[in-house]
């Protein structure tokens, strides 16, 4: 079950099995039916995720009701409503699986528990944080510079397996764009 | 010089004289005067900064022409255009001196041998880029649901010495509101 988190560690740090036996024990499994909404605005977020199937979402609402995708995570990727976990606060932000998702699941105690013991799982996070860092703030950069259709240039050649498994609605709202402007784009490709 | 940084290492992780021996002298002084631009867009950006007196501006030109300021890092804080440094890429933001600074840098080449053999330096890292990252994404949360005087309330009670240090054009930029209306918010409290 924590192939896939094993996996992720050894790809990025050196570790052996001792190593991997400190970490791995910390994530328990938990699984989401499609659209579940696994937590809403204003809960502390107990866990941080790794997702093993399916796909989860972090989203915020605007002040006209509309959602704003934040953050989307798929296989092999970590995941959380990130202040509210890290401070542990009320989150702003939802988080929901996008489809029937599996996941591993660490508590904020056994998270804090293993920066302060594996210098490892240290490294792992500063690399998940380095590149979710980096990821916003480039999203942004593309949200303010690019028109719609080099947008969907862009997802189509560097992440074309958001085109591939979000549905429409969430593919949109993530870039940016109507539904409409996001039909039209697919059926020019 | 390099007292501060030796202050924010200790303060920040558990270290020792040689410890902190690997770590401070990759980082050399320099100094920028007011307004000076450090960094354009299209550069690679070749340091992180530690600020020792004065302000760093991390901002992108906007389609309209207009600035949004993205980050500012006064006395003690650690700033660069972030993608860009860690990718080693062309930069799509700006950097520059708000006053009179002076800084500590290190070279994107340093910086990632010390990341190879300072465990501590891989903490310090993590510490500040888990926080930016918090902080960008609060930030961005506080622009989305506050309105302008809430804004400024929270200004006046979290980060006071931001509107005791930016001109007027500056922190109403990083608001996100006029310069008309952040006077009059200034004049009624």
């Amino acid at each position: 079950m924590s192939q896939l988190l094993k996996e992720f560690i050894k790809n990025n740090v050196k570790i052996d099995e001792d190593g991997l036996n400190q970490i791995c024990p910390c994530f328990k499994p938990y699984n989401f039916s499609k659209g579940e909404l696994i937590l809403s605005k204003g809960e502390i977020p107990p866990f941080f995720y790794f997702v093993l199937e399916g796909c989860l979402r972090v989203y915020v609402l605007l002040p006209d009701g509309k959602e704003f995708t934040r953050y989307i995570a798929f296989e092999g990727m970590f995941c959380a409503p990130f202040p509210g976990f890290v401070n542990q606060r009320p989150s702003f932000a939802f988080l929901d699986a996008l489809a029937t998702t599996k996941v591993l699941a660490i508590s904020y105690h056994d998270f804090q528990q293993l920066l302060k013991e594996s210098p490892a799982f240290e490294k792992i996070y500063r690399i998940v944080l380095e590149k979710s860092y980096v990821d916003s703030i480039l999203r942004i950069e593309d949200l303010i510079s690019l028109n719609s259709k080099e947008r969907y240039q862009k997802i189509m050649k560097e992440s074309p397996h958001l085109i591939q498994l979000l549905p429409n609605r969430i593919l949109a709202n993530y870039m940016g764009i109507s539904q409409e402007t996001l039909s039209r784009l697919k059926s020019s490709h």
